[in-house]
C-alpha cells in the first residue's frame, strides 16, 4: 500500500531525503518548465519510474489542492515506537548540537482534522516527530493523512501506550517537557523554548490530563485577549511551534 | 433571530461589554459555584432573564464542546461596511494610542472551517475586525459560526465589495498593509508588526492575488523548515496574529 504526496516542494524533499520510499513519480502532461525538469532529473538519478497523467487525473485525485502538476507514491512512513523516538532524539542531540530537537506531543486529540493540521504544522516548523497516545485519541486515518497534506509521510509519528512513561523517557533523553496550559503563570515568549523540548498539548477543551501535567517540567500559556474561551488545538499548537522556532532562529 | 454563545469567559464578556445584544442567559441545573453566581449577578444587573436547563439540553445543543454549563442568546453582530470599519479604526487610533488597532483581512478564503477558525483566532489575539470580500470567498454560514465558537458574535466582520479599494482606505486611515507571502524577503519576526496594521492573508494554496499584493506596503513570510509546501491558512493566520500580539506585548 502506498500514499500519494503532491506538490513540488514535498516531491523534491521525498526524492532527495527519502528516495528509498518513493515507488513512482507522476507528472502532468504537457508541462516542461525548469522545476518540472528538475523533478524529472531527480527521479532519474534515483532510478524512479516517471509517468505522465492528464490534468483531469490530478483533479480527481486531489480536488482543488495545489498539486503543482506532480505527485509521488511513497511507502507509508512506519510508525515509530518509543525506542525509535528516543534513538532519534539522542542522535540529533549528539550530531546536531546547534539544532536541538523538538517534539510535539498530543495528549488526546480526538478530531482527525486537528491531528492532520497539527502534523502539517509540526512538519513546517521542523519538529523531529509527533507523539500520540494509543488510547483515547484519534489514530492515523485516511482523513488525517489527507488534511496533513503529505506531512504524515515526512514527519514520523510515534504511537505510545503510556504517555506519562514516554514523557519520563524523553526527559531522561535530555528534553525539557513543556506543557501548554491556559492557567500557566508564564507566557510562551517569556520562556526559553530554544533548547531541546517536547511541547505537550492537551485535548480540545479539556486541556492536559493531571498525570500529564504533573510530568511536565514547566507550563506555558499563550496570550489571550479575546472574548472566546480557547483556541483550536491545531492553531494553539501552531502558535507554540512557531514561538519555539522563532526563538531558535533568533538565537 | 439569535445566536447561542457558550462558555464562562464569552458569556461574561458579552454581558459586560455587549449587554444590549444579550436576550437570554441559560445556566445548567444544579450547579452553584462562585463563577456561576458571578454570571447570575451580571445577568441580574443588566436585567437579563436567566433560565435553567438540564445537562441533556446543553449536550444536545453543543455536543462535546466545553460549554461550562452556561450560554447566552445574542442578537447577531451586524456585519460592518467599509465606513464602520474605518470609523472604528480612527476611533481606536485616537482613543487608545497605546493599543494600535490590527485587522485581519482574508483575501478569498473558501473553506468555512478555515474562516471560522480565523475568526476564533482573530478574537483571541484581540483583532479589531476581520475583513472578507463579498465575492469569491465563503460567507458567514452556520458552519462558520459554529467553528468560530462564539467569535462571530464578538469580533466584527466587515464584508466589502472591492478589497483593493478597502485596503487603500485602511491605508489612508493610518494602517500599514502587511501581506503574508511565502516569497517575501523578510520573516514576520524581523519586521515591526507592533503598530497599526492590516494583516492580509491569501486564499488557501494560491496566496495573495496580484492586485492585493500590489496594494500592500510590505510583505512578510513565516519560517518554513519542513517538506510540505504550505501551512493551512487558519494556522498561518494564527502564527502571524500571534507574532503581531507578541510584539505588542514585548514593547
Amino acid at each position: 500500500m502506498s500514499e500519494k504526496v503532491y506538490g513540488l516542494h514535498a516531491v523534491r524533499a521525498l526524492l532527495t531525503r527519502h528516495a528509498e520510499r518513493v515507488t513512482q513519480v507522476t507528472m502532468v502532461e504537457g508541462r516542461a518548465d525548469p522545476r518540472m525538469t528538475e523533478v524529472q532529473t531527480l527521479a532519474q538519478k534515483s532510478g524512479k519510474p516517471v509517468k505522465r497523467a492528464a490534468p483531469a487525473v490530478f483533479k480527481q485525485l486531489f480536488g482543488e489542492a495545489v498539486h503543482q502538476g506532480v505527485f509521488v507514491e511513497v511507502l507509508p512512513l512506519a510508525m515509530w515506537r518509543e525506542e525509535e523516538l528516543v534513538t532519534a532524539i539522542t542522535a540529533q542531540l549528539e550530531n546536531e548540537p546547534r539544532k536541538p530537537p523538538f517534539v510535539l506531543v498530543l495528549d488526546g486529540v480526538q478530531d482527525p482534522h486537528n491531528l492532520g493540521a497539527c502534523l502539517r504544522t509540526a512538519d513546517a516548523c521542523g519538529a523531529l516527530a509527533v507523539v500520540i497516545p494509543k488510547d483515547r485519541a484519534v489514530q492515523m486515518t485516511a482523513t488525517v493523512r489527507k488534511v496533513a497534506a503529505g506531512a504524515a509521510e515526512t514527519t514520523p509519528i510515534a504511537v505510545v501506550t503510556n504517555l506519562a512513561r514516554t514523557l519520563r523517557l524523553l526527559k531522561e533523553a535530555g528534553l525539557w517537557i513543556v506543557g501548554a496550559d491556559a492557567e500557566a503563570a508564564k507566557l510562551a515568549h517569556e520562556t526559553d523554548l530554544s533548547g531541546p523540548i517536547a511541547l505537550v498539548m492537551g485535548a480540545e477543551g479539556s486541556g492536559l490530563r493531571q498525570l500529564t501535567r504533573d510530568t511536565c517540567d514547566l507550563t506555558v500559556r499563550l496570550p489571550q485577549q479575546g472574548a472566546v474561551e480557547s483556541l483550536n488545538v491545531s492553531v494553539a499548537s501552531g502558535m507554540l511551534l512557531y514561538e519555539a522556532l522563532r526563538q531558535r532562529l533568533s538565537r
